[in-house]
C-alpha cells in the first residue's frame, strides 16, 4: 500500500457538505465511491484536510489514500475523473510518504470569499458568490480586515455551538480585493474555526454598508463573544482555496492574492 | 396597452431552448408564466430578437411584450424577477412606441462562444464554457476569424437542414482573444443563420489544433457548401450577447471587445 495526496476541487451547491451523512449526496461519498470502482470494489477510505459546509466550494482541498494500486502520479485524475461527478474534480496526485496526514499536517490554509455587487446578480454566478444589493465602502472593508491580522481569539468568529476550547488562531493574510465585477475576501492562517470565515465576511459586510465602523473589529475580537459580530454571510460564497503543508505538495497556479 | 422592450439574461443550461415547446421547460414560457402571474392571470405573449437553441446563454437577450399596467420602466425587473427562476433575470425595461418589435427591428447582433484551455476543465465554468484538452494556436485563429469580416454568403456555415434561401450576411466584428484562463471569440454582424456561430467556433477550433489553415476559412466561405466547415461547436459555450436597434434601447455595460 502506498499514500497518495490530491488535490480536489469541488462545487459544493449539490451536496450536503463535505463529510459523510447517511442519504444524503457528500463530496468524500463521491470520492470514495470512485476509488472504490477504481480498486474493483475495495472501499478505500479517505482523509481531507478539514471538512467544508453545505453549500462550500474548493479549488484547493486535499485528501489523502492508501492505495495497492502502482499507478503514476500523472494518470491517476485520468483514472478518478471519468468515475466522479463533474462538480468534484481530481486536480493532483501526489505520492507522499506513509506518515502524510492531509488533516494533521497542514500548516496553513486560504479561504476565499467571493461578493458580487450592484442592483443585479450575475446569473452566471449565482451559486458562486452572494449578491449584495447595497454598495459597500470597500476602504472601510479592507481597514476592518486588517485588524484581523496577527495572532487572536477568535472566539467572536466561531459558531457558538462548538465545544473546542483553543480559539486562538494566526491570521497571515486577510484583504479585500475588487476582482472584475465581484469583492473577494481573502484570508489565510494556521487554522479556522467553525464558521469562522462567514462570520467575519459577514461583519465586514455591515463595515461596507456603514452599519458598523471599520475599527469596531478590534473590540469585536476582544470582546470573544460571538453576539458581538455580525451575521454568518451565506455559504455560496465561501472557497476553501488552497491548503499548504511543510513541502510544497502540488503545482499551485492560483496564488494571486494579498 | 403599452409595449415595453425588456433585457433579458439567462444561462440556458437546465431549459430545452427559447422557443416554447410542449412538455418542455423553455425559456420563453418562464416568461410567459411569470408575466400571466404579474397580470393576475391575464397571457401576456412575449416577442424575442430571436430563439436561442437548448443550452445556449444569453446575455443580452431583447424580448417585447404589450400590457395595460401603468408601472414606470424601473419598476419592472422587480415586479417581474421573484417570478422567474434563478437562472433567468430581466435587467432592464423599456417603453417602446407600439411600432417597436423586437425581432423585426433588429440591425446587428453579438455574440460570444467561451472556450477554456488546459488539461482540465474549470468545473465552476463547466456549464458556461467549452473545454479544449489541446494546446490552440491563437494568432492562426485570430487571422481565420479575420476572413469572416464583411458580407458573404455564409451557407458553409448553415446547418444544412435550413430551408431559407437568403444567406448572405454582413460580419462587422469577428475576433479571438484570451480572457482570463479563457478564449472568447465575439461576432457582431446584421444577422446570424441557424448554428452559424457554433459551426463558425468548431472550423475556427480546427485551426486552432492544427487540422486546418487559417486560410482555409478564404475557401470554405466560397464553395458556400456545409460539408467544407468544421464541426458544430457545443451549445453550452456560446452566449447571445447583445442585440441592437436603431435607437440605443437599454444601459449596455458589457461592451467590451473587439
Amino acid at each position: 500500500m502506498g499514500r497518495r495526496a490530491c488535490k480536489i476541487s469541488y462545487e459544493g451547491t449539490n451536496y450536503a457538505g463535505y463529510q459523510v451523512q447517511p442519504q444524503k449526496r457528500t463530496i468524500q461519498a463521491a470520492l470514495e465511491q470512485a476509488l472504490t470502482e477504481v480498486h474493483k470494489g475495495m472501499h478505500i477510505p479517505v482523509v481531507a484536510s478539514g471538512r467544508t459546509d453545505a453549500g462550500v466550494h474548493a479549488y484547493g482541498q486535499v485528501i489523502h489514500f492508501d492505495t495497492p494500486l502502482a499507478l503514476p502520479d500523472e494518470k491517476w485524475p485520468y483514472a478518478l475523473n471519468p468515475k466522479l461527478p463533474a462538480d468534484i474534480q481530481v486536480e493532483e496526485v501526489k505520492t507522499v510518504p506513509d506518515t502524510f496526514h492531509a488533516r494533521y499536517d497542514t500548516v496553513a490554509k486560504e479561504y476565499r470569499y467571493m461578493v458580487m455587487c450592484g442592483a443585479r446578480p450575475n446569473i452566471f454566478r449565482r451559486h458562486q458568490a452572494v449578491h449584495i444589493r447595497e454598495r459597500l465602502d470597500v476602504p472601510a472593508m479592507q481597514t476592518a480586515a486588517r485588524h484581523l491580522l496577527g495572532t487572536h481569539d477568535f472566539s467572536s468568529f466561531c459558531a457558538a455551538n462548538t465545544n473546542i476550547s483553543h480559539k486562538v488562531r494566526t491570521i497571515t493574510h486577510a484583504c479585500v480585493q475588487p476582482q472584475g465585477d465581484e469583492l473577494v475576501f481573502i484570508a489565510r492562517g494556521d487554522g479556522f474555526l467553525y464558521n469562522m470565515v462567514r462570520i467575519i465576511v459577514g461583519t465586514l459586510l455591515e463595515v461596507g454598508v456603514g452599519k458598523r465602523h471599520a475599527d469596531d473589529l478590534k473590540q469585536i475580537i476582544v470582546a470573544e463573544d460571538r453576539e458581538q459580530a455580525g451575521k454568518t454571510a451565506p455559504a455560496h460564497g465561501l472557497y476553501l482555496w488552497q491548503v499548504d503543508y511543510e513541502e510544497s505538495l502540488f503545482t499551485f497556479d492560483r496564488r494571486e492574492g494579498c
